[in-house]
């Protein structure tokens, strides 16, 4: 690696490329030289690192010559354009977009949880959806110590989960809701669907386009991707995703099966103070339990409102929250980074 | 009845007495006589019904002397103290508090599905609670023709579920944060708990007071509330609550299991579009889906996203939302009035 390794960050003037480089300097990655890109669109721009001032170029096939780590966070059809052009020229991708995640050969990576699986990738890594990532790193060591049999989730997300827009959106219309004035939703809940609805004050029950079965692309997204990343083809797995007016921090409220008999409230709640990625915030006698509020600027998963169901010796609850910018995507993917570096895969 | 009935509304400053004011005018209901009582400290302000000023008044036992009806919503404490005394003067009371709810021999009642508990009164008549209320009219209809084995919900709700105060506060909150002002939380999650935290832009997985196995009461509620009304004892029910930056109407993501094999999402639509106080929503190619920004002033429980569960033939998912001041709370409370009318049980 000598002083460090060539990195390029596509997408680096979005909401997701924006935490990557914070994330790359709070790090301190062992960085050579840094390639930022971007659309046509947004080249030009300048972007400060470490104090020193970088200019956004237009990213082009040539532009992966000596790249050595490429973090692509610009949308799937970049992906599916410049992906393989950078894997060409030498470089591992670590993708934050759809493109390739459901891909066989494509390893699927939550360091917490199958960072092995790194070892066998063909180029390109896919960073997880923000929404899987946070439920498989609370769900891992529990799989772990006492198998799992099904998953029920329902999740709370926030809008800068649809990128730097929708937030900006959500902050005008709650200022013209205040104001009394009427509201004209154009961005939220998915930018191609034709109808848009408020967002300020209200919950929509849509996240990505629907299929025919009923369900949105960020359910099947959650359902697929949890069975592959835990390697668990048959794991049951029921997903609801909807967004809330709330700007960072995704929240998700966790029904789940184990295969043991007899595991306790208590057994749990240790295994996940002692669980990597994790901090346990659960004492209900004190009002302690993760809020979206508490989580932003952190790379951790909160945990909370760990109990046993009522009426299912098998079952329980949890209260899953996670900064949906950091360890829902940029934080993952420099995490990965990272463990390319230590398993000695990138050198 | 001659013209109609002496009703008598007790809390009717707050934010649901408010509601079955407007609810008993907009239906038209048989008023012969209205009196207004509160506690002392709203006592003296003045009231419009029907084109007609009322002075409300401090409840005192001797109030309801004459009183038919009493419609109680002044929180637990007004209820306990004065229920009976409304009652020992002849009264039917319909209380919309938790005090009575859980009691033998006090029929809690959601007219959709069991009307017929109104004629084994012994005075009090319990309003369940507004989250328990939208999912037994949901699940009703289904539970008849498919049979129910297990409920797991997680619930999105409305400030206004504590209080016209908590309304104000989420306003202030999201006014002070959008002007980079500091925010002091001081109602939610509970009044009477030691914490408060930020509900703008946030999200509390706390409403009502934690109980020792980890449960809030209002999560209990939904529980114990729900075996009652169904008269299913052996119901599974699981709830998770949670409080959302949204002023009015309460969402809920539903799974459940219903007892017969090969049950399809159309058998469910079908059902749901011809269910009493049932509006179905649910045509995702058009993007129709339930939200609480179009639920409220609404009577109705709205149900869309209906779909079956991938890997159990007797799962189903859905999303329920209603105006949790109106079906949770004043439409239901009046239309408990409006049975007693229709069954003859109130003369």
């Amino acid at each position: 690696m000598a002083n460090g390794f060539h990195v390029a960050v596509v997408g680096a003037t979005g909401a997701v490329g924006e935490q990557m480089l914070k994330t790359l300097e709070d790090r301190n990655f062992p960085i050579s030289k840094l390639t930022l890109l971007s659309s046509k669109r947004s080249a030009g721009k300048k972007v400060v690192f470490k104090g020193q001032e970088i200019v956004v170029e237009e990213a082009t096939p040539g532009s992966f010559e000596g790249v050595q780590i490429a973090l692509f966070s610009a949308g799937g059809s970049v992906s599916k354009q410049f992906a393989p052009e950078a894997v060409k020229r030498g470089a591992i991708v670590i993708d934050n977009t759809s493109a390739f995640r459901m891909d066989e050969g494509t390893p699927l990576v939550v360091p917490e949880v199958n960072e092995e699986e790194l070892h066998n990738h063909n180029g390109i890594i896919a960073n997880p959806n923000c929404s899987t990532i946070q439920m498989v790193v609370a769900l891992e060591p529990i799989r772990k110590a006492f198998g799992l049999n099904k998953i029920i989730v329902s999740t709370y997300q926030a809008v800068s989960g649809a990128g730097a827009a929708a937030v900006e959106e959500l902050m005008n219309q709650t200022k013209a809701i205040m104001m009394g004035e009427e509201v004209k939703p154009n961005i939220l809940p998915v930018g191609s669907d034709e109808k848009k609805y408020q967002i300020a004050f209200n919950a929509i029950p849509q996240i990505d386009k629907f299929q025919d079965n009923g369900y949105t692309f960020e359910e099947m997204k959650m359902i697929n991707e949890t069975k592959k990343i835990m390697n668990m083809p048959e794991l049951q797995v029921a997903a609801t995703c909807v967004r809330l007016p709330i700007a960072t921090g995704h929240s998700e409220s966790l029904f789940l099966e184990v295969e043991k008999d007899g595991v306790t409230r208590e057994d749990i709640q240790k295994l996940l103070a002692n669980a990597p990625g994790v901090t346990l915030q659960d004492n209900t006698s004190e009002q302690i339990y993760p809020m979206p509020a508490h989580c932003v600027g952190k790379n951790d998963v909160f945990v909370g409102r760990i109990r046993k169901d009522l009426s299912n010796d098998k079952g329980f609850q949890m209260w899953v929250v996670s900064d949906n910018l950091l360890k829902g995507a940029a934080w993952n993917s420099v995490q990965i980074a990272e463990s390319l570096v230590k398993l000695g895969i990138v050198k």
